[in-house]
């Protein structure tokens, strides 16, 4: 027996009809590329996205086109999303800090047929454009007055060529799993993979991020998702402001700290979204300066463990309440947010920031499990550590164009390539990525704890460690250091001051220093070139007699 | 081209299997009907409903069965609603209010295989059983030491029936679209109505009722559910509690003032959810008793109009957020609440109430639209009224049992029978119910908008307006009124009394008393009845000469 309800697909145009119906006055305000402030609103957007869509129609864009964006946060960006969805094609946004020749892979493999793209990164669709087999037009996000001499040919401004069409459309109507959109993960090896988002997944993620544990939005709220659209799907805040109504600030080209901070004071931004380093910045500036955030309600920090430094000044020093977060491209992306359940909202001091340094809990939507290598499930303990797996509506089951479908367990749930720990009350702490962790003695030991630890040291500019091939214990850690300048630590004196900061048998059992670690290009430790690197490294026994055989904890 | 996101059905048993899950230790108090009060978690909940399922397999209860409930709001009452779900059956709770002749009408129209039925309730059913057609068995949601002597066949109570099955058990995978609830409306007119819920519309009602502009619950939130579980799907707050992971206190069968309060109090309850006459007898708790609110944030008031002077009380007196909703059984239920907006989160005094007297913003996943008789659209400007009409995944399409499926305009909308206005920022205010609007020369005459101002009138004890048939104008309103003991107001005072204060064209264009006005089981005004009595009346003519001719607003 069916249930007798209405049929109503979960599209997401729906998103955009909802915000232009019920909060068509909202604010959508943009730094431009070009310069200037640039302020619309979700009922022009809502016009704006229909006439997109139109004259992509008549460009003979159809269902299923893949249409590349390499664009910053702004109102354009956005436009071209919801047109594109409103047509039954899908938004493909590529990151412009990727390698070139990255890039151009990436458009080929997804056989993108058209390209958006910001003045800013004009020189590199120039410099990639021979190899770029499938894009038949690039359509640059300004005016005609803004366009500059190009080498690229049938090359036209994006406001003359939507000035080709009107707004008198309907949206094309899809069935909700039809694909939506699409953003490639950039892994520290192998190729790019593309994951593909559905109209129903993107819904049912806006959805369940929405609630108040989540990010809460509310259509007094003012987001400013300085996270761009073109990482993990923008965190979900072009598809989750407009479900709530709120205003949307959109940063644009400037993501320095002055221009975040005059942002966020000008347009009372409540709410705003981005990784570690960009609030680092921020924090620098306000502390140059004497700035204060008087509108700031609430920041989301993702995308890398947030440093308790962070956590500290936005809560302590400017009463901002900070969200932990973490996701995955994979994932929609949002997997877990630091919430205060009943009883932890009235922490204060360190056992607040203790609670704060983990990722969070998950919503509805999300289900997590710890495993070992052998797929057997884990305690929730707050102690035990294992692969963290993930089962929901908006978590992909197969990447774009891949041979298999073989990405998930028996359950049914994808793994994360994390590892984690998980407590009773259900916060989850990332402790180490499952292919760095180090495999000792039929133990994990996490590199990335040990690295947080051997950065305390005042002489170590960065640390990486890893694992290297033992005969007994199978892996032991080995610890690599770049030394801060004018410094020459010695190993025993690092070590020295690790000791008794964590279990013996996880201490590691050399130290080796490098003028650089090599790094990808967004900034991450490259740990394969590492390994690579000391495959064949010779371990010392530095350890006291008898601890390699002390028990794990 | 489909995205490539994981297959999960949204299915009722997810939420209580993420409720267990991330939220284990969670507490569901209930006052029960034996007397103490019983403390449970979503842990044992799982467990139990687990439990509850398997015994229903063993009964021979399938896929698509209709398990009646007679009950009040305990944890017993969720835990058939998670076991009858779970088993891919259907919870079917009755309204122990209604006529027992209704009752027994619903659920031979229902073919409920099994009734579940509370303590208090058990002479209602001896009263009806000769008349129950397919009822199989009674459960008595009880021990075995509390069960009375009964009349009835083979009755069993609830926890040895239950213990007969262990908690070994799978949820039944269903299709998300597999019935999963059902509850039947009451009209004043004709025989009640069924709704049947799906899985898919409970769980998007819950996600769409639960972002911050609607219920907003958080994991911290110990909520309270005084509306009952048989009232319009329990406002879905037995679904939403555990997608947000709050606590839940149920009040059982205790709903006066006095043990309203002493939960909220000693279960320091933030969010409550009742019509206003509930909260009329807690304020009269409270005055009487000079008793505050120190634990309680948030009231939700909604079933009928929430008067000014319980808004005021609970804002301005206990320092409690009102949240003004509006809904329908045919809606999952809830349509509407009236959440502040940007720029309305500051409003203070008579323009806060003013702002609160309407039923609020629709969430996503529910589009409104006021039409005319003939269906088309009108203006969202605050004052054009209209038949309200509703769309989206957790509304109604048919009735159960119904011959046809056209209870939707050609755009696929349900009309509520309500009749409202829209301002341009999306709040909308009910201002009849469309049977009971008087159309009076082309234009609506808000039937409710008369009564309220005549009860203001000192000898006024209960007003009703109807449309009269008129020669000239199709209808014109006639004011009945029932005056206070030891008044006897006159006519001519009554109307001088409301002069001034409406359009001229809307004055009543005569009077009658009544020592009684006829009511419905559930407290309505029988309007057709009164439309029957009053079918020939024949109205003088005391408006001023020219006055009729008067223009509409």
């Amino acid at each position: 027996m069916l249930g007798l309800m209405q049929d109503w697909p979960l599209t997401c145009t729906r998103l955009i009809d909802h915000a232009a119906r019920n909060h068509g006055a909202v604010e959508i305000v943009s730094r431009s590329v070009e310069g200037p402030i640039h302020r619309t609103t979700y009922r022009e957007l809502h016009e704006r996205a229909r006439q997109l869509a139109k004259r992509l129609q008549r460009q003979g864009i159809r269902l299923g086109d893949r249409l590349a964006t390499l664009a910053w946060n702004t109102w354009r960006h956005v436009e071209v999303w919801y047109g594109a969805m409103g047509l039954g094609a899908i938004y493909h946004t590529v990151n412009p800090r990727l390698f070139p020749e990255q890039i151009a892979w990436i458009m080929n493999h997804a056989e993108d047929r058209l390209l958006f793209v910001d003045l800013t990164f004009l020189p590199i669709v120039e410099k990639i454009w021979p190899r770029l087999q499938t894009i038949e037009q690039v359509i640059v996000l300004c005016d005609a007055a803004h366009l500059p001499p190009t080498t690229l040919p049938r090359v036209v401004p994006y406001e003359d060529w939507l000035a080709e069409a009107d707004a008198d459309f309907a949206w094309v109507e899809v069935e909700e799993n039809t694909a939506a959109g699409m953003c490639y993960t950039s892994g520290t090896t192998g190729d790019p993979k593309g994951v593909v988002y559905s109209h129903r997944s993107n819904v049912l993620h806006a959805l369940c991020a929405s609630v108040p544990d989540m990010l809460g939005l509310r259509s007094r709220d003012r987001v400013m998702p300085v996270v761009p659209l073109f990482h993990a799907n923008g965190w979900s805040l072009a598809l989750s402001a407009p479900l709530a109504g709120s205003a949307l600030v959109l940063p644009g080209p400037k993501m320095d700290g002055q221009s975040i901070w005059h942002l966020l004071d000008s347009e009372r931004v409540t709410l705003t979204a981005a990784v570690p380093t960009v609030w680092l910045m921020l924090l620098q500036h306000l502390q140059s300066t004497g700035a204060g955030l008087p509108w700031l309600e609430r920041v989301v920090i993702g995308g890398s463990a947030c440093p308790r430094a962070i956590t500290r000044a936005f809560e302590e020093d400017y009463d901002v309440r900070v969200m932990h977060a973490w996701g995955m491209t994979e994932m929609s992306p949002i997997g877990t947010v630091c919430a205060p359940k009943a009883g932890k909202a009235t922490l204060t001091g360190e056992a607040r920031l203790d609670l704060q340094a983990k990722q969070g809990i998950a919503p509805f939507g999300v289900e997590l499990k710890i495993t070992d290598d052998a797929g057997t499930e884990l305690p929730w303990d707050g102690r035990t550590f294992g692969r963290l797996k993930v089962r929901g509506p908006a978590i992909a089951r197969a990447y774009f164009k891949a041979e298999t479908d073989e990405v998930l367990d028996p359950e049914g749930f994808f793994d994360t390539g994390d590892v984690a720990h998980i407590d009773p009350d259900g916060y989850m702490q990332i402790t180490d990525r499952s292919k760095d962790v180090i495999k000792s003695g039929g133990e994990w030991i996490s590199s990335i704890d040990l690295e947080n630890l051997a950065v305390g040291h005042p002489d170590v500019a960065e640390a990486a460690v890893i694992g290297v091939p033992h005969p007994k214990w199978d892996e032991r850690p080995l610890l690599i250091v770049v030394p801060r300048s004018d410094t020459q630590p010695r190993a025993e004196d690092i070590l020295a001051y690790m000791q008794g900061k964590i279990a013996s048998w996880w201490m590691p059992d050399d130290v080796v220093f490098l003028d650089e670690i090599p790094h990808t290009a967004t900034g991450k430790i490259r740990k394969s070139a590492l390994r690579e690197m000391f495959r064949a490294h010779v371990l010392p026994d530095r350890r006291p007699p008898g601890a390699r055989d002390e028990p794990p904890r």
